[in-house]
């Protein structure tokens, strides 16, 4: 079974190479008579398009959304929902030297060691441009949400080792700033190590967190389909991260018992909602892909210098942040349906 | 859809009650032919089972695996495996005050919030009880991986503030140690810790990790189920897991790509197996059920205050070491079997 | 992907061999609150078992239901419904000689060449046996649907060449007639010509036809998941089944629009119910298994001569009636559920 | 849970109304590596088109597949293939007079209890049109069947009540053949009849047949996802189709085992397939849509008479050929990936 559906009543089957005509999903599963406002999706793709932030790739992609079926006279037809965005700006020429060469830190070797073969121009599919999708089913599903009045916000609370202290209060100035970290007097100095970092060619990781609001209490499935369990899945299927942690996460390791009692306790016990806020983190690598010239092997086994020529992302936390939020709703909204068969 | 299945090709389907007659599951999906070692499998449950280290609760089950089908003359027919595990020395009694009473930490009012009612007496199926199923299943799933030359071996890596650098080169000690942890100067003060934990009426958190060897090269399916999504989806739906982090985790969050990609990939690139080592880490928090005297809310909503009387494990990592390795086997074996449709 | 389960948000894992330890199932994502009447669950397994009507098999099993979990204090709790039936009547010696011989028309030789290996004794898993499972999770499913006002009633409407005619006013009799057939006079006759084969030592086919009354309109999943599709699925999954048609059917076939029309359509219309009466037919196969010698082959390929030795029934309808009574229920249970995430 | 997608391992999503943009649908888990004849694909897209066969509807559309995503220098990536179709000739207007009127026999009042609202136009997602991405998905799937030898034939058995006898040797002129039946003589009447009917303002129904041969022996899943009981459900699925029966099917139900025993059993035995040749039947009404003035009722329960504008089949059968063999190759392409699972 192929892994590119996401959800159990709420669905996103996603599709596309990054390099390939187009990228697009389907959303199944959403319930009929939700006004769907087309622009309100647009503007979340546009905040993790390329070139939605200075501190991005320089690629350019104006990534439309084309809706082709599920909708009718602005609203959900219950049907399936399928959407494409064409890829404009593939400069493939730019990968050509990647045919025979695997990028150390990519998933260039392990595909080919899955499928036998692999489409190297842009990564493929392995490209975080497959994100886009998500991102547009995470825009259907937080409509969805907001009908509860449920959000989800998540923003940049580390870049390299710089992080923000506490949950911030407002989220309200994250899309204005170019790391989307709310608390101006850090996110400066992020701005300006990812800058430092672009310059020297090299790159930065760094953690995302969500806050989740007005989330109705009693979503999650046990045993298997715990609500934090479907989030670690779905935080840990965007490229580039490595690590879930939800309310005390790593924190509670080294604590004792009448001290983390005390503690607010992520708005989850026992894989169920209780109502109250969600908070959690995810942890991103510094993106392998970097200017200095490094060592590698190609697809004979033989050792050769790699130096990357495409355009790429110094730090990819900044453009994680709409994808993060995606992730979040298609989750959120996948139990919301689910929970509906919880009782007679 | 409700969550009690995990797995798509090797799914393990697990029911039960902590205090009800029995608990147990259905593997569906184990190829025929599998020559089953069924002492193999009860002598990993005995590892999980209470009383299994002087650490844990007083609590004693037998925790006796009893098999229903699937076997024929010790080999798995591919038809379902369906086994029982009796519940003999539930003392209901304990847990009647806690009947119109919501523990902190603890899931009694979130499962009453989703279903309306609940199973109170040793938390229903909230209870960790429920990961015997686990076990059993991993401990078939790990005689299925055992055929490709795949081991999963976990182990206490952290206790309270206490941890063990690196990754060890032996876990011959492992279960001899009480701790479960390979360091015999570090486990001997993590054990110290626990007992003084205990005797204050107190309990810790910890981390468990897991090093996966010779799994081959390919498993993992783009792009929702990669291969560190189910994993961490997997140890999620642990009880009292509060965190997943796979390779560098949350420190990678904090390097430069160019020390990054120096460092070992953690086995898995692009959500695909690369077929070296795989490492992992799990956090846990301290268990919820304390002996001190608690404030908490009753289920009219007044305060009261609990002193709890059942028999608890000061520290839960011990006993999620075999669990942790169990959840790994399944995830493992599933996408052992996944792979066989990955190329014509 | 092995297929023991049925069913999406009302699930059914079965489970079990015809003479291993037990036969069972879990059944997962039925709501939480429903009062369950083992009583009524047991009295439809017992209409199914061998020995309750005199014109079946001579073979006696009690055929108990004994419930693992997810019932408390008479209520379900939302968590997996488990159960088993211990197989007491295992005559396995029975079936000795065909441990090596394939018997014609029965699934001997498609098991082993599936699964390399089988468990010969009663048919192993392949034995009708395994519908019992079925009967308790749709004597479930029927509960859940009892509240809704749905009721589902088969009936024997054939055996051999005699046939009722139409769709019977009333079903009030069919359990104390021993053919199951509503209409006492054409019930004597098919009960005459089912004696009459089984003296000759022959088996007799015929057809089970079911009504449903009082599902809500809106029920069936397009455009896969039509109600008449997971209909004829579920129908082809009982043992010896060889046809189904809802509505006109295979008469549909051969008549005018013009005609058509002026029919009933079988309460589905484009896969979705219209809130009427729904009508079908099942066609079942005479047994394969039958006292007179056959020819076939061994395992060796060698032809032998077969006869039959074990306690088999002359014509299978009989016991099919609540075999498809509860097929249908776990569907329509299935898509009730399902129902309530089609509106937002 | 929506019904939009069909198969466990090769799985087909598929999208769109009959009048919106386009339709069609995504291939997720065709294995890596098949050389994906493009042009044939289309060929048997071409064979559903209307206008394919003078019988038919005189709506054209060009129905040119569009791929998007998938295959690369002509290969399968093993990543999702997805496809669309745009609705070229959708001559809405036709349909303006139904938005307050429901169809006798259409799903025009079913689709709108369920959802509350509806695309009106063509029959939005309820139009046979959605066929059309089964045939490129089915096409995908017999090509992959090819490898292993496997083809599937169907064609026209029965059109009102003239009917064929028996299996035809040779297929070889169906395609040629405008009623899509392979002897000449039976079709030239069929072909007069369907034209009497059209003349007459009428429709007529029919049975579409198929053939498998060369099936490996061993695919099908007990003991719900059996061989036939998948091809009942795929059958069930297409639009206007009422029934189903497999080998001797129906006539089974009125033989004695000694007769049946001595039958071909039609490729499957207990679920599974034997390697031998499979037939199976499906039966279609007439079409409902017809020119003669009917009596229904519109959305307000007001009795109207109806005399339908669109361009309509007389008869579904011919251009159901091809879908009934696309059903069938998406079933046997699933079964062909699980069986790969089922042994160690």
């Amino acid at each position: 079974m192929a892994g590119n559906t996401i959800g159990t009543l709420f669905r996103l089957t996603s599709f596309g190479e990054s390099h390939g005509s187009a990228i697009g999903g389907v959303v199944d599963g959403c319930p009929a008579g939700l006004v769907l406002d087309e622009r309100a999706v647009q503007q979340e793709l546009d905040r993790r398009r390329p070139g939605s932030t200075p501190l991005g790739t320089a690629r350019q992609e104006a990534d439309r959304v084309e809706w082709l079926s599920g909708v009718f006279e602005g609203r959900t037809l219950g049907t399936p929902i399928a959407f494409v965005i064409r890829n404009s700006d593939a400069r493939s020429s730019d990968y050509d030297a990647l045919k025979e060469v695997y990028r150390p830190g990519h998933a260039d070797q392990t595909w080919e060691q899955k499928y036998g073969l692999r489409d190297h121009r842009g990564g493929g599919r392995s490209s975080a441009r497959t994100t886009a999708a998500c991102v547009v089913g995470g825009a259907i599903a937080r409509q969805l949400l907001a009908g509860n009045g449920t959000t989800a916000g998540a923003y940049v609370s580390a870049v390299g080792g710089l992080a923000i202290d506490g949950i911030p209060t407002d989220l309200g100035n994250v899309w204005s700033d170019p790391v989307r970290c709310p608390v101006p007097s850090v996110a400066a100095r992020m701005a300006e190590a990812i800058e430092a970092a672009r310059a020297e060619g090299d790159s930065l990781g760094g953690i995302v967190s969500c806050i989740v609001r007005g989330l109705p209490a009693g979503l999650g499935e046990p045993v298997f389909d715990r609500l934090e369990a479907d989030l670690a899945k779905a935080m840990l299927s965007i490229n580039a991260a490595k690590g879930f942690q939800i309310g005390s996460g790593f924190a509670a390791a080294a604590m004792r018992g009448s001290v983390h009692n005390t503690l607010d306790q992520g708005g989850v016990l026992g894989g169920i909602s209780n109502g109250e806020l969600i908070g959690f983190d995810v942890a991103f690598k510094p993106p392998a892909t970097i200017a200095k010239a490094q060592a590698t092997v190609d697809r004979s086994g033989q050792s050769v210098t790699l130096q990357a020529k495409g355009r790429h992302d110094p730090c990819v936390v900044p453009r994680a942040v709409p994808i993060v939020e995606a992730m979040t709703c298609l989750v959120l909204a996948d139990h919301l349906l689910r929970q509906r068969s919880a009782r007679v």
